[in-house]
């Protein structure tokens, strides 16, 4: 087999069988395929598509590049959730707890933040001593003792992910349905998952700006992983401005805790409690909808979704008094308030110029090697819909000496916007597929 | 300006202006591009397209990437052809001495044999002595004193081209018309030529395979020319069976030497006078189609064009006696003859089949750094269309102590066609563009 000869083939509008798929990912990850002959195939995939067939084999040939993790003896099997990325996504923090406290198995793999969208594991290592860094071995004890670990993915998982992902990024051929999905799954699957529950962002702070976009990926994405024998469900949710209103990193820990302990936003608590029902039932810990609502809402209100938190925290090596003492975690001193510019409603809080204005403020990253601040962010006093007078703070940027002000004091002011009459806020869950 | 815009442009279906293409070949070239950014961008142009001011900056951006020769003091333009590739395709001989003898300038440059065609420089060389590589001094005072130069390419002309093309050769991007186009033209109008003619081979054993995809790279070719200030015509030519009855090196200088002492092959005596006849049109040499075929039907019964030959022959150092004692030419000592099947007619002789027959005897190459023996190769006894009784001789292979033979003769006989009832020859030219 000739590495040229797959790449006409796909450029023909060809398919591609499993046997070519296994040598193209093959040779990516032991380096005998070159980085150009990649990058052709990748265009040639970006502009042809691959049928369900050839995404399921090409995500199946990313997980047999690295290890595929097995949790012997646990009675019911792990689940695990995914985003796609967003601005104060922080649903993670608080859906992981209650669903290990309703007794799903949540070996939870995150990501770091890149461009404007955060990650969950830049969130948890705001906590002093917080190790996401857990061994395969670790992962596993956690799992069978208190039921969850929030960790980053291993480099043994999916390796031809990260070579690919790579190229795409410089390559122009991250925007394809097909190699999303199988990034993504290849990841998740390789964790040795038995169910997952999507969480697909859509609107202008997303990566699919698009809801027909977004349902394509999700659909695509629930395809593959049923064909892949894990139990999937996905939820397509609205991304035009913020979750919550919190945007950083230790300042959204502190809204995860709010919402653990019943005074959170309302959006952060109402996806956090649907995504996690959903996990409920791909784990078989529930039956159906209205069983495992019940259920993910009762650990919230009494306390166990806090308590399994603490436990993880912990568990982590953490330091959990975090959860009552703010003041433990890191945060910036200075202040800077965009106030509304005149009054009315405000209609618009463009949460991809609030994620870059956190990124500009030191929160994020332009590249993975960047260091991050975890005490800078932003605080949002008003979110869509409220009725604003001129001067009203809007949002209030946490920065540290002036670093990065600038930027993000004009990112934050573009994000605002106020208009004489209402429009109502779109619902927050647009679909769901399963 | 970055490379992954650029890429990102053109996958959407977007136009590339002249500062991003001229930004493209200049990293191509100085080497601040990296190839896996170059492959991506050459899928995407492969399968979006270029317009033709697209092309024509592509081209001019590659001319520019290395010198322009310049004629000074030549009382006409200088002019050339160029075949886009076949088998048996020895015109280049034929043509160059008819044209100079008529008074045209050809500063023709060739290429070298890959795959299943030939190439004009390794037919030369079958000569003894004759030097192809002269520096462009040499070449402007052979083009000043005898009016012709058979060479072939200096590192300096277009050297964009060779980057690009060694990348499009193994990332299945070789089939684009525009960047076929453009690696053409940039390396024939970078010769410094006023006017050029070509002959765009089409059917089994062309590169273009349907005559509508000949004619759309030929019309696109023309465009380009014109555009680029250089006076344009294009034949598109039937290239089904071989040209002539001999397909390797030195067999097919002697098949020339034939033509210009007026007995040789019909096809090969009749497609060479068209495109010189053009050449002299496209020079200025003679105003119109029925002039310039009686100047050029001139020179070869009159001698003029053989003795032409003589002077380049002898002017690059080679052994001008050839011309007369075919001897002194390399010859293979060893016969193998492929018989008709059958009694009937001859419907096909595949073009390919035998250039790769001839390949696998030695005269040609896989791979551009293969050596290759000058004096093996293919004569054929019957052209399509002939009648033939079943054990009649259709082609003898000339090989060396059997080197090849069984690839060759399997070759061979896979592309001898026999049918009891007779199918009448296509014409040799299909179409004119100018």
């Amino acid at each position: 087999m000739r590495a040229v000869d797959l790449i006409r083939r796909k450029r023909d509008g060809g398919t591609l069988d499993r046997a070519a798929i296994e040598f193209f990912v093959g040779g990516v990850t032991r380096g005998t395929i070159p980085e150009y002959q990649t990058a052709a195939l990748l265009m040639a995939i970006c502009l042809r598509g691959m049928s369900e067939a050839e995404t399921l084999a090409l995500t199946t040939a990313m997980i047999d590049s690295g290890v595929r993790v097995t949790y012997p003896g646990l009675d019911a099997p792990a689940v695990d959730k995914h985003s796609t990325g967003g601005v104060g996504d922080k649903t993670s923090v608080v859906l992981a707890p209650i669903a290990a406290a309703c007794g799903a198995r949540v070996p939870m793999m995150s990501g770091r933040g890149l461009g404007h969208t955060g990650g969950t594991l830049d969130k948890l290592e705001s906590i002093p001593g917080f190790r996401t860094g857990l061994s395969i071995d670790e992962l596993r004890r956690a799992i069978a003792t208190i039921g969850c670990a929030l960790v980053g993915q291993t480099d043994q998982i999916a390796p031809a992910d990260r070579t690919l992902y790579a190229l795409r990024d410089v390559t122009g051929t991250v925007e394809s349905i097909p190699l999303i999905c199988a990034s993504i799954m290849s990841k998740k699957i390789a964790e040795g998952i038995g169910g997952l529950v999507l969480d697909v962002k859509t609107g202008a702070g997303a990566f699919m700006k698009t809801v027909e976009a977004s349902r394509q990926l999700a659909a695509s994405l629930v395809a593959i992983g049923k064909a892949a024998g894990v139990r999937t469900q996905a939820l397509v949710t609205r991304m035009d401005a913020p979750l919550g209103r919190a945007v950083g990193n230790a300042n959204e820990l502190v809204e995860c805790f709010e919402v653990l302990k019943g005074r959170g936003p309302e959006d952060v608590e109402s996806l956090s409690v649907a995504l996690a029902a959903r996990m409920l039932i791909v784990a078989g810990v529930a039956a159906g909808g209205p069983e495992a609502d019940a259920k993910a809402r009762g650990a919230l209100r009494s306390g166990a979704a806090l308590e399994k938190l603490r436990q993880i925290v912990e568990n982590q090596g953490g330091d959990p008094r975090v959860i009552d003492d703010y003041a433990r975690l890191p945060a910036a001193p200075d202040r800077a308030v965009v106030e509304a510019p005149s009054s009315g409603f405000l209609v618009a809080l463009h949460a991809e110029c609030l994620g870059r204005a956190a990124v500009a403020l030191g929160a994020g990253r332009a590249r993975l090697d960047d260091e991050i601040d975890h005490g800078v962010g932003i605080e949002i006093h008003a979110q869509p819909g409220a009725a604003l007078r001129a001067g009203d703070p809007v949002v209030t940027l946490h920065h540290r000496g002036g670093r990065g002000l600038d930027e993000a004091l004009a990112l934050a002011r573009q994000a605002v916007g106020v208009a004489a009459a209402p429009e109502a806020p779109a619902a927050l869950i647009v679909e769901e597929l399963s």
